[in-house]
């Protein structure tokens, strides 16, 4: 008997038959995440329900040599929770309690298979949120978000996931459960392993249960959306916002290619009236939204913005529908290029400083002979860029292409000391473009560190590093 | 030749003649921290002054076999920058350029050795800060500030100092210059080295330079100084200020023993009139100050606080003057304490949310025969402990009753899983008390981590672990 089996054998006998799967489709389903550009290869998939039943689990494999890959939401797009060789796939989804919340502590007890979106519906009625937002909320869940440090929309206001996160409860290969700085705000005692655990994709240890930090729910949110000339005129609005609208807490853009993919595939129309593509001359649009700001406040730097012509046009959203609508043109960016195109993704970041040199140069190097969509967070150096295939072009040519057009991007990013994955993560599908972005040196420190949480190479082995 | 007199040698033949000292005086007054309590041994001080030159020095320790102690404004009260046992010092301060600025980013580029208030100062006729601000910020450094991830006064909304870095240039024992997260809002490229190194008190590498996050100063500032019943109401108030009042910037507690201390040796008035003393009944004093809030608004929760009695007596500061002399209550505390006394300290924190609970506990049963001295950042969960020497005890019996003190304190933490160091670190003072708030499982982690970055032990050895 092969110690996998042994090892799945040992735990039908500690746990209930739904919590040890094997089937074909299940394997197949959560062995997956949305890059759906792997083929998933997964043994079996478990559902512990608590986190001493992870406890148990990662004993068990430490002592059969059995390879865990831990499981959220697999909205992913970099392949960090995909089995490719038949690896064990660890779900987490069931160890998805939500509570106590703590309105005076502003912190929220979860699991780490709490849906995102759910969390934020849990603490609304007290008036607070987890600012953790971005398109994917619905399926991603909390344990994800941070094993990822999940960027998103808002992060210009709120910073990243590794901000909202006092205490991490996760458990290392051999079985042993950790309570990392507990719900404690300040605590200098030593190296922080929260946030050590924070972005490392689940190669460290399984986090299985948090306690998050919340803010207040803002009283009132404007959103606007901006027709542009061009990047350079994008970013002259930042540098104008950032300096004078308190509270900003989006500043999003997307190219004319981009806007006109989304009118197109959700069949709505422009907010700039009849002609349907936005302003013909148009090449950029921004999503700006500002928390607790009167309409008062507001109309002073509206006049300014178009007074002094940073913008070709504008409109303000003027009812819970506009505002829907506005972040529609935005966040359903990426689902119009996706339907029914094959696509390459990059996910990058430059120093907000560099921003508008990088984006002349990347755009004019790096992918000349492609439709390339450009949208993202300028406000935090982060750009998306998608990369549909050509309906004339084989796949072949495709990936071949994009892969060379890859290499002169990075080459690109490392001029600039940018990022080739600002918030998507490494997992297996950019593990090529690290070296890119950290040193030989950091690679060495990242293998040792490793090495001190999980000596067999148990634990999402081939991820990240 | 001993090795360390080779490792001397070399240098003076390297550096320039005022970079390389050995003078008793010098290495006794580089050698101690503001604790004041170890006796320092430091064999020579270094002062780079470049990032070039710390990997120089710290290539030549590593093959010499030299033990090197960081040291930046040794504000430190945990004797983290120490040197007791004969090792070299090695001094950032002359590396402390300010600048560029880049306000659109909201970046600022410092050396190590910059002083924390000379980069509040650069910032600000920018209508910037660098969040970071407590009482000894006059002295203290920029890589100590991370080194040890301080905290400080405006935690409640800023956080601490880990949120406000975005890169940090840092040399390990070897000489190899790391630049960990260049200047990037967002970099999801495997472990962040950058947050590892914040709190880890030089024990992995050498902080040499980094770029800060900025924040908007605050449009305005109002404050209030409150005489609270006791520490019951204390906490109510808090409660209904965290719930009520946006943009809440500190909530800092002193006790009444204190409040009278402050009063004595600044030789100021208290602000609720001719008595001296405060409010005769109130066991508590509050400092409560808010941002960008308007009178208006202020005076709705006002009357609020005075309507339902969570007060006994309350002031606004109505000048520049009386904002000072409110801050001057709450940050002269630990010197009017430290004056002319043997003080021993505690810097704790418990989950906010047990506060109350564990501060009615520690004050029954930790230090019945002292007279003993609480205040702190209330917001953080953060109390400090200072425990003076009554003038009839020996400094024996003092040292041997505090020590009996501090077991009975740190039990007492451990069962409301707080933290024995909040803010100050562990240093060499506290290593006594970290398995208190560390699992034994953590602790050998965090000698793991250690050995990959300084296998040989190098590094500010004997600190934190």
């Amino acid at each position: 008997m092969e110690s996998i089996d042994k090892f799945l054998t040992s735990l039908r006998a500690k746990l209930a038959e739904n919590q040890v799967i094997t089937s074909r489709e299940e394997c197949d389903f959560y062995g997956q995440d949305w890059s759906r550009i792997l083929t998933p290869n997964a043994r079996a998939v478990l559902f512990p329900q608590n986190t001493g039943e992870v406890a148990l689990i990662l004993k068990e494999a430490s002592a059969h040599g059995v390879a865990i890959v831990p499981s959220g939401g697999r909205t992913g797009l970099s392949g960090g929770a995909v089995a490719t060789k038949g690896e064990v796939v660890l779900s987490l989804e069931r160890l998805d309690f939500k509570g106590p919340l703590h309105a005076g502590a502003l912190t929220l007890r979860v699991g780490a298979g709490a849906i995102t979106e759910a969390v934020h519906e849990y603490c609304k009625p007290h008036g607070l949120t987890w600012p953790v937002d971005f398109a994917s909320k619905g399926s991603s869940q909390v344990g994800g978000n941070l094993a990822t440090n999940a960027g998103g929309v808002r992060v210009i206001r709120y910073g990243n996931t590794r901000n909202w996160v006092l205490g991490i409860t996760a458990v290392t290969m051999g079985g042993t459960i950790h309570e990392f700085n507990g719900e404690l705000e300040k605590n200098n005692t030593g190296y922080d392993f929260r946030q050590l655990l924070v972005g490392s994709e689940g190669t460290l240890a399984v986090i299985t249960e948090a306690t998050l930090k919340l803010a207040p729910l803002p009283r009132s949110q404007l959103a606007f959306f901006f027709a542009v000339a061009d990047m350079p005129h994008v970013l002259k609005l930042f540098a104008f916002a950032r300096a004078r609208i308190a509270n900003l807490s989006a500043f999003e853009y997307l190219d004319q290619a981009c806007f006109a993919q989304v009118l197109k595939h959700f069949a709505v129309a422009s907010p700039f009236g009849a002609e349907g593509g936005g302003n013909a001359e148009a090449q950029a649009y921004v999503l700006l939204e500002v928390e607790n700001a009167t309409l008062d406040e507001a109309s002073g730097w509206l006049g300014e913005i178009f007074d002094s012509n940073l913008v070709m046009n504008g409109v303000m959203a003027e009812s819970d529908r506009d505002f829907k609508r506005f972040w529609q043109y935005r966040e359903g960016v990426a689902e119009s290029i996706l339907a029914g195109h094959d696509v390459h993704q990059e996910d990058v970041s430059v120093p907000i400083a560099r921003l508008g040199e990088f984006y002349s140069t990347a755009y004019a190097q790096a992918f000349p002979e492609f439709k390339v969509f450009f949208f993202g967070h300028i406000g935090d150096g982060n750009l998306h860029i998608f990369i549909q295939k050509p309906a004339a072009m084989s796949r072949e040519d495709f990936v071949v292409g994009t892969k060379a057009a890859d290499l002169e991007l990075f080459k690109v990013l490392a001029q600039f000391k940018g990022s080739v994955s600002a918030e998507h993560g490494i997992g297996l599908l950019k593990r090529h473009a690290l070296s890119f972005t950290r040193s030989a040196a950091e690679l060495e420190l990242m293998r040792g560190l490793k090495r001190v949480f999980d000596p067999k190479g148990l634990l999402n082995p081939g991820k990240v590093i």
